[in-house]
């Protein structure tokens, strides 16, 4: 495995391998990789000719109150983690690499951003573009990965693509879940028995939206309303939201007449648990997500 | 002349070019093509294997006030002189092909913008960043050109291309002049024989300031008003601005000590003339620009 730090070297070496044809599958990582990267790596090696993985903690999309300094790094184990997933090259540059000043042209999401974890992070997801316009220049990506069990950065990123035209495909792929149905999580290990046990409710409250939906229901309040009722009714979590929207757009719908997310947030003792379903308007699980 | 109108034919097109290894320069420009642009489209032939002009007005960039709908378009006139000047590809897309919707994730220059001509157009080059950054996504252009006329407008795209790090070497092509040194326009022809005659002491007005930059004058403003009194003396034409900046950050300086720009703009009766030189910190013309 390669490892890359300078963008100039980066940029030098990949378009050498571009121009010969080979198909390159990029995963952008903040780093301190774990199963949901490794599941993305996977996906890129069996679907490319060479693998790219980033390792950059990007101190635009943290906020004011969110600790950029404090965020986990581990390099060690992070190449490690890389190298076992076969990653041809690995770009890691140095903060001043990536911003040796301040931007002077911003780039800011209008849509799609002010729902769901959205809400609670202002910014977050303008850095989240600024630093993936940069990366896409910097890697000249094929195909690039991002898991869904971030829905909405699946959908923000989309945006990002149709606006600006990059030449490349966004792979949104499934959330990994536990046999019981709970979305894989690095915050999982901090439930308690109890709440461990209660937390694939979460994912069955889900599929009981799924169902009513299957069944014939329409009313987009109707059946956030009956999630809410399920996950109170089996899990002492606290509902952050639950929420059903149109997908990608991510827009309010009152009547369902096209793909659309349902997707909650649920406060445990000592986690946050997300997790989400995209469904097409007869309820089937999505195919063409995006 | 390959005339291509779709986004999609294009970056299939200009990826098989670049694949093969070809030199790709790109002149972006909103057509009404003139003298200017085929100077432009000179410079692209001599140092490239592949020109590609794209013509595009792009309704981002006109304000509320300034007649997008009136703006200038001949399409028989701008493809002949693109044929003439060796173009291979021309670019010419419909307005629905590059703005479908209305852009979800906007641009924004924060620096470089609110001096010279860019304080009397507010949002005018957030619109010239957010056409440029979806057309190198579709070009793919190895060099950009643009003509030195508008400086701004290089130093903005200088912005875009570091902070965003495309993969394209900006060209930035000196004033063509007339035989009399007035900076060649579209413009010049609505200057009566007087104003004409006058017209010429602009760019002289900017060798004078260079002159006094030669000789030691450090001081900004001491050189402003020189350069001021000088167009005041030798013509009728009111001014707009005289400024000197650094360049390209086009920040204010008291005392010069870096590359700057002395830059004027000034009104006759029917024609708004602007030029430029941009100089090193010793008054000698700067060679390498950005």
């Amino acid at each position: 495995m390669k490892i890359v730090k300078s963008i100039r070297d980066m940029q030098s070496y990949m378009f050498h391998l571009k121009k010969s044809g080979k198909s390159i599958g990029f995963v952008p990582t903040m780093g301190y990789l774990h199963e949901g990267h490794q599941q993305l790596m996977t996906k890129a090696r069996e679907e490319n000719d060479i693998v790219v993985t980033s390792i950059f903690v990007n101190p635009l999309q943290f906020g004011p109150n969110e600790d950029y300094e404090r965020y986990p790094r581990d390099e060690v184990h992070d190449t490690n983690i890389a190298e076992k997933e076969q990653v041809d090259i690995l770009f890691y540059p140095h903060v001043n690499e990536m911003y040796p000043k301040d931007q002077t042209i911003k780039m800011t999401v209008h849509q799609r951003v002010n729902v769901l974890c959205g809400q609670s992070r202002p910014g977050h997801f303008d850095g989240v573009v600024t630093i993936l316009a940069k990366l896409f220049n910097i890697v000249y990506p094929d195909y690039v990965y991002f898991g869904m069990k971030d829905a909405q950065q699946v959908a923000v990123v989309d945006a990002l693509v149709q606006d600006y035209n990059f030449p490349v495909q966004l792979r949104p792929i499934a959330t990994v879940r536990e046999q019981d149905g709970l979305a894989k999580s690095s915050r999982n290990v901090n439930l308690s028995n109890q709440e461990r046990n209660e937390a694939p409710y979460i994912y069955q409250a889900l599929l009981h939206g799924q169902e009513l939906i299957r069944e014939g229901e329409h009313d987009a309040q109707g059946i956030i309303q009956e999630v809410s009722h399920f996950i109170h009714t089996h899990t002492h979590g606290k509902i952050d939201y639950v929420d059903l929207l149109s997908y990608p757009d991510l827009e309010r719908v009152n009547q369902l007449h096209e793909q659309v997310i349902l997707a909650v947030a649920v406060y445990f003792k000592h986690a946050r648990l997300i997790d989400n379903v995209v469904l097409d308007q007869d309820g089937s699980f999505a195919t063409a997500i995006v």
